[in-house]
């Protein structure tokens, strides 16, 4: 398997993207890479994880850069050399299995698009993550690809985020789950209740409406909602667990009695931080496209990054796109 | 002053709003109530906190009671004796400056709105919560009154969420953000674009878009969003916070060292929970009617419901609906 990665890409670039490569290399006999970016820039990290003459990396060197605030349909149109699109055209002219980048989001998403085509079947590709729960983890899509959804694309969501959680979470029959704002029948606007009447009729295992809370409940293994919606979420959730870890801090800082009760409760604490660090849940995966592609977080550290590359390897190895291409067409 | 209580709403009902009730007349010489439910059931409670015959309670009785999952449309068609209506109905006709229910969300919306009607130029009226962030709080509304908003009702919350923050959080010149999946000038739908220009056009201190982690961090004193959008990131942050509240909860009573370090850590631990304690929070204000209207969580106890009872007490001490008016006017 060959895994193409958009070195350049996310707020660190090559210091962070070519220690990861280097460490999937050294943990994974079977995967090789191909990596995309400005061969002066990686080169110190290249020498200093002795990839230079690796036979299982190619570097394709390139100058051009997709930045992060660069919009989409600039990117899209006039950066045709940059690492993020030579990566992705890549996957299309099957050189590679699979694209990772941390670069810009609305960038990725565009290009992959007009590049790989979405599924037949399928009129929006969506980015589906996992967040973790007390129990178990849930698969939330869409976190930010598609603002505005038909009853068809949340379906279509519903039928993707299904296949992830069975082939690489391992869960037989998943759970679905709508995201709403209550969980009586009366709740909810036109195109929830029209997607809720679809989910219900079809094949898969529809548990009814859910609610923001059952993001991090673990209540289902897939919540379906729009791309607004699923955003904004996400990130409420990210800003309250930072007030907590703020709050936390100030307190355990405050005197000496607090901070030597932080000694105390150190180990209680790194455990928790590790349990709920989103370090371990990066990769977002953009489904429905003829392809695989994963997006890491901009802020990726180097083991961060490793955790995405492994998100896509897994989906390469479970053929997601032809799975869901597959239950698409039934 | 004198505020009407729903005594039956809740999931305890008089075992909470009775007490709740007693606090307040015992720490404010000011506020008398005048109380609707079942006197059956209240009396108990009434005896415990020797209310029977306080002067400055009056008791209304009634049988009909509206349930957590009466559909609003029926609660306001045939629930016309609740003590939910009752209430409401004492605020139209003058007899009391405020309403406190933790009864059913939608019916007393619902009822609030038919009952009192909506100011001059707003057409919808929203839920308004005070959320925590590490240094100051935010007012976020809608947060599920509404799920279809336009960029004129968008902007109404914009001003009504201004007048609250600036009457009863006393910040001069509340700073207003509009919830978005980005900050770019790119994204958001059609609404949210023609919001952002209404809002840049006008008198308030608008600061552009924030996104859903700024919802608990203080960015700004007020975040302005559709009800559907509100309600979930309101629940994901709870949601988040109860994970992780979860997690430190395991983790400590993992083995007798985590339990004796949880011992070291309790004052600390009991520091966080109370700063981010969500009955610290309770009260949320229904504005945009004529008259003032304040939802206490359905799960609410004695504590967190003489929060929600302050909070009208605030709005009515500041004519907050007075005011909006006034602004909506201008």
């Amino acid at each position: 398997m060959k895994i193409a990665i958009d070195a350049m890409g996310g707020d660190y670039g090559p210091l962070i993207t070519i220690q990861a490569v280097s460490r999937v290399l050294d943990s994974n006999k079977f995967i090789d890479f191909e990596l995309f970016g400005n061969f002066e820039k990686a080169k110190p990290f290249m020498k200093k994880f002795q990839l230079i003459s690796s036979s299982r990396i190619n570097f394709i060197h390139t100058e051009e850069v997709v930045e992060s605030n660069d919009r989409p349909s600039l990117a899209l149109r006039v950066k045709k050399q940059s690492s993020m699109r030579l990566a992705i055209d890549s996957i299309k002219e099957k050189k590679n299995n699979a694209c990772v980048s941390a670069g810009n989001t609305g960038a990725l998403l565009g290009i992959a698009r007009f590049v790989l085509k979405t599924l037949p079947g399928v009129s929006k590709p969506a980015i589906c993550g996992v967040l973790p729960g007390i129990n178990k983890v849930t698969r939330v899509l869409d976190l930010g690809a598609n603002i505005d959804c038909s009853a068809q694309d949340l379906r279509s969501f519903a039928i993707m985020g299904s296949v992830l959680s069975k082939s690489t979470g391992g869960i037989l029959r998943p759970t679905v789950g709508l995201l709403n704002i209550g969980e009586e029948e009366v709740k909810g606007n036109d195109i929830i209740k029209a997607t809720a009447d679809l989910l219900a009729a079809g094949d898969l295992n529809y548990c009814g409406f859910v609610e923001g809370d059952d993001i991090f409940k673990g209540t289902v293994d897939v919540i379906v909602c729009d791309g607004f919606v699923g955003n904004v979420a996400l990130k409420a959730g990210e800003g309250a667990a930072k007030l907590l870890s703020g709050i936390a801090r100030e307190e355990f800082s405050k005197n000496i009695f607090t901070k030597l009760s932080y000694l105390f409760a150190k180990n209680v604490t790194s455990n928790l931080k590790n349990r709920v660090d989103h370090r371990n849940y990066n990769g977002a995966s953009l489904l429905g496209l003829r392809g695989t592609v994963v997006k890491s977080h901009g802020s990726a550290d180097s083991i961060s990054f490793q955790k995405a590359i492994m998100v896509a390897v897994n989906e390469v190895s479970q053929k997601v796109p032809e799975v869901i291409g597959a239950q698409l067409e039934e």
